[in-house]
């Protein structure tokens, strides 16, 4: 339920099949380009590689008790080429081959559709910042209000992990997989490295030093690229449904999601928690890509067969969070004037630091510090406004006018327009 | 792929609704006990919960943007219903009681599934420790050789460890959840506490201190039991799959099973594979369970909507890799004259201990211990039979006969046979 | 830094080396009782197995190589008996033996630790839900305000979920371990079985059906139960840390703690911060131990080997976890006025249920919930209070007597306060 | 016990002060270069920095009580300054600001460490794949003899995964976090991003776009990075201990070590066991880091504060397993006549693809696999001596002379030698 159609056809058995028949065809024509499968074969083999013609259902079915479904999918192959051709399908490969291939297809096709999603939410995180550069609100550590920051610097955080994020997925090494039964490209002869290097290339893929069928950190780097990514589209969600609370307010998640079926005042941050339930899910399935690499000599038994539905869930579930956050910002009504109002609900004492650095240029830091706090607790317990307590404490050696600048909070942003203006440089150059 | 029809079905949307109707019927008719709602329109309520009447898909793809399917689901079961019923449809409940609720129901039925897989791997387990209470082989400590044991009690370590896990599982506090939009009851007035009781009756589940909305123990506890379990089937997979391997060779998966596309030769342990792979899939679930334990307030934004897919993976890979152990031991191929080669294979080092026992009770543990290493090394420097040593070392103060005796690994098997009996006792008694 | 004093002492260096020091001398007693070591003997090893008269160091170090520190300490405890009675030290078992066992002596302890700091935490819960049971606060779903609960109520899901995890861990299965090398008892003849049971007496632990050595679900399920207990702790600490928060304002952890040394006016939920930083420690030990199961055959290669200290820091956290949020409900600053204002924020309109509950007795439910939230939304928008515009709303067909009892939200509690009186009634019986 | 002196060194108590420290330092002489500060405070600050006059114990308990360890440090840093210099420690800097930094600084120096350690592991499995290269031993799949491979290939693929963890580790961005209280760098007026600038050249660290105390994928990343080398590493120590198996007896760890407590005969792979152990907690303390992603707001309340011990632990095992694994492999015996005898335990078996690859050439490929599995089966169950029944078979229409060809591993290696050369090439370029 989590997951957009487009990211769930990505991953779905029916994407399995294309891709390891797009190895089947790549390798058939890399032989070819090698000169050890004639180029009729090929193009045969090319021709029957079309996913539609195999039943995803009975190939899972005949996969489960084999242990994989590569075999079934080759013999169903097999069949469907004619006469000679038939000898020339698969040739030199194993099943490992086709489903390491296969996943790294499949991934860099799930992989592009997450880059959108994230370059819509990049989108959505630099208009925020763009026109939100001049809007105060509370800064808060531990929850707590700590100081004045704007929601265009909040978005540029937002903004510049996503980038990162993004550079991360696509700096990911992809690479073709062929090493035949045991990795040594035995039945290929000695056209085995030459018929590597063609199918890299066939494929748009990286060649790798040595087929990887047993080194899984290719597989397991990619799940924690995916952890890494959600989990930075899940910090975006978090704060969204924090800043939409109740008491908070300063946002809200598009109208007309998140109705509650039984409270018809409530508006739901329904984006945010899908998006971060889809991060948990995340999580989980990357770690079983990073809990599998210790995987028995040249073919793990169980550790192998347990990547591809976790890779598969992976990527969807990223692409599901990335998709919920983007729509989320994209509608999100953001309202200057309630942060405004929350920066004002401690009476000002969210500048004291303010005060302490204004006061502190006379008396030292931690004079300064100690004096302030002092007012600062008085504040507090008295209830009564900071503001006021300054100007009656003996001690704050400054004029009304210095406490006036020192408590209005578009004077204390310090850079965080220029910080944001670095985030959005950033977001300009990579775009 | 690695899910047997059955589980997966007891874990499908349809079997979701299935669930969640069941939840609204039962509190219709829970009400209807409790004086608050007519029993014409509990019947009526109950008449029209019938899962094949409504559309998972459809009721999935509202409930993604809505942030849950139950609110959905309760608009597509009232309109389903006539006139003043549809006013009685859900009365007092919020759509997080229907689905927790529904997990409950869901998990029970899964849960007796899993049972009887859990039997059927018993049985085997019981069946293989009976008849191989006497055949000796070698057990092994960081998968070196160590001593002799038998494969009887190697199955009866694997038979209690399940009839644990079976235990644990039937344990598990399963409760109905109610407790309306902020877990107060509000909505029911004065009745809400009977409704509890007569909903949790008519499920048949327990009736909790609490409406448990915010307090997710319960299902993450069924998530940990659910990974102990995997992780107890792993267990006898892990062990399979090494006692299996080409240079041991003293068991076999069930022949037709595992058979390789390339290497004609080869019997892999195909199910064992496909049972580890399951259990690791059971664990990245419950991580998520686990980790998601901390809800913010009455109810969670994310880490609740989480749990749905979380737990129906781990119910139906738990069941799946139940599955797959069972038909691998139901077939197992066990062989004890290889058991009985490999144990030779030390030349009788492996009944060092046994030897250095029985000098032990002449000259002290200590150096008997000294002594027997001192030959034990000798051997295996020279290659040369440990026996031929032991007889050739002056140091050795024992007759041919006390060596001979030692080095019978059937005269050093210590209380393997009463262990074995005592684990089949408890079986006979669990069953 | 997150763990107090006894927490760490109670899973040291040395208190793993205490509790080997236990088992060697109870082995030696039982075998007494058995009538297989002399009496004195086991005397002589129960007066020279004093912690204090080892170095846990260089134990360390000398286990490090050796795989683990029960070696180095067998060795070091024979040097340290006199004579023949050397030769009855560790008899019949091996390292793994030692170590099984004394993970589960050092369990029992910190175990008996962590339930005090339970059943601190519980009492703060159980009297907090007390004291207020009639202060009436907003209930937050998704963190929106959804209808009136009761901060008791609150408090008494929190000792629920405490008492819960208190009874968890006190059912969990401590077992005595002994198999010798191979599980098979071979090196103790027939007294095997007598001295195992002799043993799991004098140690007050469980006699298992079988040595479990390779059957990982006690300690396994030890991780779990302390995660299911950390998250049950997070969820409690969770709560203030958004209840703190200055916008919402309703509780403030114990003055003191938590003073920001930057920001002289913040009260941070540094207690309760710590508590949720000790369960995500809590949850990353435990995921190794969970991971851990499918130990290779009679011993396991580095599975094993990863449980102590995984075991150790998931005890010293989950007590660290318990101790902090005790800490912070003991002294806990509740605010029922700030309560009170924040449930009055919306104008009334977390009340709407309760109105369209009194309109629906007039309308019937579907009719009532459409047309309330028609108003609600009207009210939303206008930003006008909800009371005038239901007040002047036709659709309303409610007096304004009614419409003033449904926006009292301390008529609309529902249960709260018979769920608050249950809660405390299973305390007072547990306690 | 796990983890080497100089690993732990470098992530104790007293290195994180000497690292918070070495930013109170920087930070100073960085605000000198701005002009904000008077170079001799600068110089006093610095010398005051020094880790060895500040006790790790009591500000490590001061800590617990305020939630971070960096408050007590600047205080006592404070104190240990004269006059009016004390009014430039930590000026402009937060908490944070000292334990992110620390982080990263503490980071670079363990990541050094792992480096060395890694080049070492390198070194090693450069010279088995050099040495090794002729070196034929059977490959296997899921524990499944498939065909002959090289020893040398396999440490080529151990090789080609350290190197690549190695270039993964170098690749990390570690940037200097300077934010101040809210981010902003407020109390630094216009001077703030110049001293980010200066700072973060005065520790050689990257300048990041935006201060990063909210944006957690640098630690995460660093976690998922270490996770991704134990990996590697416990894949090695994996095939180490597979190897080394009784019945295998290809392998064994150096003498020396591993010796067992009670069975003299025993040669335990422990220093594999203790990689394996070791890399198992890394995965632990890498989940805290990838769960805990999404921090509120501008400071979390909980996940911050449990970063820093998980990034502790998994640079130092992840050093500890890297140590181990070198260890096991400088020292490691390799044993190319027990590879040689286990390659023929099949009766040539292993070497059927090659006969029917050969057969192919005649038949066609898919009729030759039909006709040479039915042989196989045929040799497999009658136990004779597959060339034997080559030899009888009359559909195996081959000479002896092909036969034998087919038969000898040392025909059959593929691109075995190619590979390795690769392998060293790449080895050999990024030494």
């Amino acid at each position: 339920m989590f997951v957009p159609d487009a990211m769930r056809d990505a991953v779905s058995d029916r994407a399995w099949i294309a891709a390891m028949l797009e190895f089947e065809a790549a390798l058939a024509s890399a032989q070819a380009r090698a000169g050890v499968v004639p180029v009729e074969a090929a193009e045969a083999i090319a021709a029957a590689s079309r996913a539609e013609r195999f039943d995803p259902a009975a190939l899972g079915r005949q996969g489960r008790s084999g242990g994989n479904p590569a075999a079934p999918l080759v013999k169903a192959l097999t069949e469907a080429v004619e006469g000679d051709t038939a000898g020339y399908v698969h040739r030199g490969a194993t099943s490992q081959d086709v489903m390491d291939t296969a996943s790294m297809v499949l991934a860099r096709r799930a992989l592009a559709l997450i880059g959108e999603e994230l370059d819509g939410l990049a989108a959505a995180c630099a208009r925020l910042a763009d026109e939100h550069r001049g809007t105060v609100m509370p800064a808060r550590t531990l929850l707590q209000q700590a100081l004045p920051t704007t929601f265009g610097l909040k978005a540029a955080g937002w903004l510049v992990a996503v980038l990162d994020a993004h550079r991360r997925l696509a700096a990911l090494p992809l690479a073709v997989e062929l090493g035949g039964a045991a990795g040594t490209l035995a039945s290929l002869g000695p056209e085995g490295p030459r018929v590597l290097a063609f199918l890299a290339e066939e494929l748009g893929l990286d060649e790798p030093t040595l087929p990887w069928h047993s080194s899984r950190a290719r597989v397991a780097e990619l799940g924690a690229a995916l952890a890494l990514t959600a989990g930075v589209v899940e910090k975006v969600a978090r704060d969204v449904v924090l800043l939409a609370q109740t008491e908070v307010g300063e946002v809200a998640e598009p109208a007309g999601k998140g109705a509650s079926s039984t409270l018809p005042h409530k508006r739901n941050p329904a984006g945010s928690a899908l998006a971060i339930a889809s991060a948990r899910r995340v999580r989980g399935e990357a770690s079983i890509l990073l809990g599998g690499m210790a995987q028995e000599h040249e073919r793990a038994a169980g550790a192998w067969q347990a990547e591809w539905e976790a890779l598969g869930g992976a990527l969807a579930y990223t692409g599901g969070a990335a998709a919920a956050a983007g729509e989320v910002l994209d509608g999100l009504e953001v309202r200057p004037e309630r942060m405004r109002e929350n920066l004002e609900a401690t009476g000002g004492l969210v500048l004291a630091e303010a005060v302490s650095t204004t006061l502190g240029e006379r008396t030292g830091r931690g004079e300064a510090h100690r004096r302030v706090e002092a007012t600062a607790r008085r504040a507090a317990e008295t209830q009564r406004p900071f503001r006021d307590e300054l100007l009656d404490d003996p001690d704050i050696e400054l004029t009304p006018e210095e406490i006036d600048r020192a408590l209005d909070p578009t004077g204390y942003l310090g850079s965080a327009e220029v910080l944001v203006e670095r985030a959005l440089e950033r977001y300009r150059e990579e775009r």
